[in-house]
């Protein structure tokens, strides 16, 4: 087999899982368990010194960063159209995921793993409150670009058919629930993402991951 | 003129402005100043609501992310190849420029402007100081790149010619110096970067912006 991808259950590699489904590659999983901070193994940092998922190996060559490996899966199966190719379009998708991988995703760490960001308990505290403060109006940005691609006659963040940038969404709305965020606060992105999970390939991820779409807590 | 790129100066603009140099593309240049808070005018809001440079203008379509505007970059100017085409070679590069983007980048801002992340002035205080300690790790991080380059016989981190990984590294070498950061503790990142200063397009870019290298003032 020549596709490996080292993923964390739940974590973004969620999105590149998603697509290799889709693409119906033969690629093998292979599990990091981050609460067992198998991350940061001597095996694991030999691979990506980063300590981060997700890694894709295609024969040997490891490559890390999220951007990159979902540029590479879109290369390597061409077929399924992941990135458009028309300039001005490919500008409006990786402009999306961007701002997804640069600002969103980074704003949940600081509440999941706000150790990576200050040493100070009291400070790690008010970062995390911050943090959720700020998720929240990144989820209303979220669900507005939902509502734009509706208004715009698109069934997806990226066009026609399901990808990358859904999956990311889903993901990301996934983690405002483990923020104690009610994703019935934003019901167009909220069904979106429900949508989303029934797409066959990433309820196949979703699977292989055992997630469960919402894990709010009310009260 | 088609093309419009908002810039501030010694901002991450500079990267996107280095490649219009260097495509030598006619060019409108539009300074935003961020210390008179211009990027939050009701003027800039209606071109970029997230109130941020970079934003490249062609014919009136507003593109975001320095990730998207690179992208765009290199697809209308193709003579220049800033990205590699094959699909290994590319997947490497967007790494390296992910990294930079989603990591160093942020890293940088918890420094420069921690009120993006805590509204509490002793938290402020802590992510400074911790964050000038993981950007100090950064830079060695980067160097290490740029020594890898070399001796895999690459005079410049994207391959055989100056482009935006170095415009990039030249930035954020330099906030380094703002930070307090001597740029002398990596002389092999600051050789690459006073190198990369010197290339005519990246020369009249800095000309244009009046950016000075190193602000590092020892003592
Ligand atoms: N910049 C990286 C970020 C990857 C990342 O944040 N991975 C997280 C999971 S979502 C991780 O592995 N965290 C474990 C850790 O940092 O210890 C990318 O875009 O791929
Ligand atoms: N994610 C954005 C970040 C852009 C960014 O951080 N821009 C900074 C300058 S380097 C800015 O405009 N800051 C002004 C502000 O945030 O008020 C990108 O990659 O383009």
């Amino acid at each position: 087999m020549t596709l490996k991808l080292y993923y964390a259950s739940g974590a973004c590699s969620f999105v590149p899982h998603t697509m290799l489904e889709m693409a119906g590659a033969t690629f093998e999983p292979v599990a990091v368990k981050l609460h067992k901070n198998e991350q940061n193994s001597p095996e694991y940092q030999a691979i990506n010194p980063r300590g981060q998922v997700p890694v894709l190996a295609d024969e040997g060559e490891v490559i890390t960063q999220i951007m990159a490996i979902i540029a590479y899966i879109d290369a390597r199966f061409p077929e399924n159209a992941f990135i458009p190719k028309d300039p001005l379009a490919r500008a409006r998708f990786v402009e999306t995921l961007a701002w997804m991988n640069n600002t969103v995703h980074p704003t949940f760490t600081h509440i999941f793993m706000p150790h990576k960001f200050s040493d100070d308990e009291a400070a790690q505290g008010q970062m995390k409150r911050f943090g959720v403060g700020h998720y929240r109006k990144l989820m209303e940005e979220l669900q507005g670009l939902v509502k734009k691609a509706h208004a715009e006659g698109r069934d997806w963040l990226g066009g026609v058919h399901c990808g990358p940038l859904d999956a990311y969404a889903l993901t990301l709305l996934r983690w405002a629930t483990i923020a104690g965020i009610n994703p019935d606060d934003y019901p167009e992105l909220w069904a979106h993402v429900q949508r989303t999970a029934l797409v066959p390939a990433v309820a196949r991820a979703m699977e292989r991951e055992r997630l469960q779409l919402s894990l709010y807590q009310p009260g």
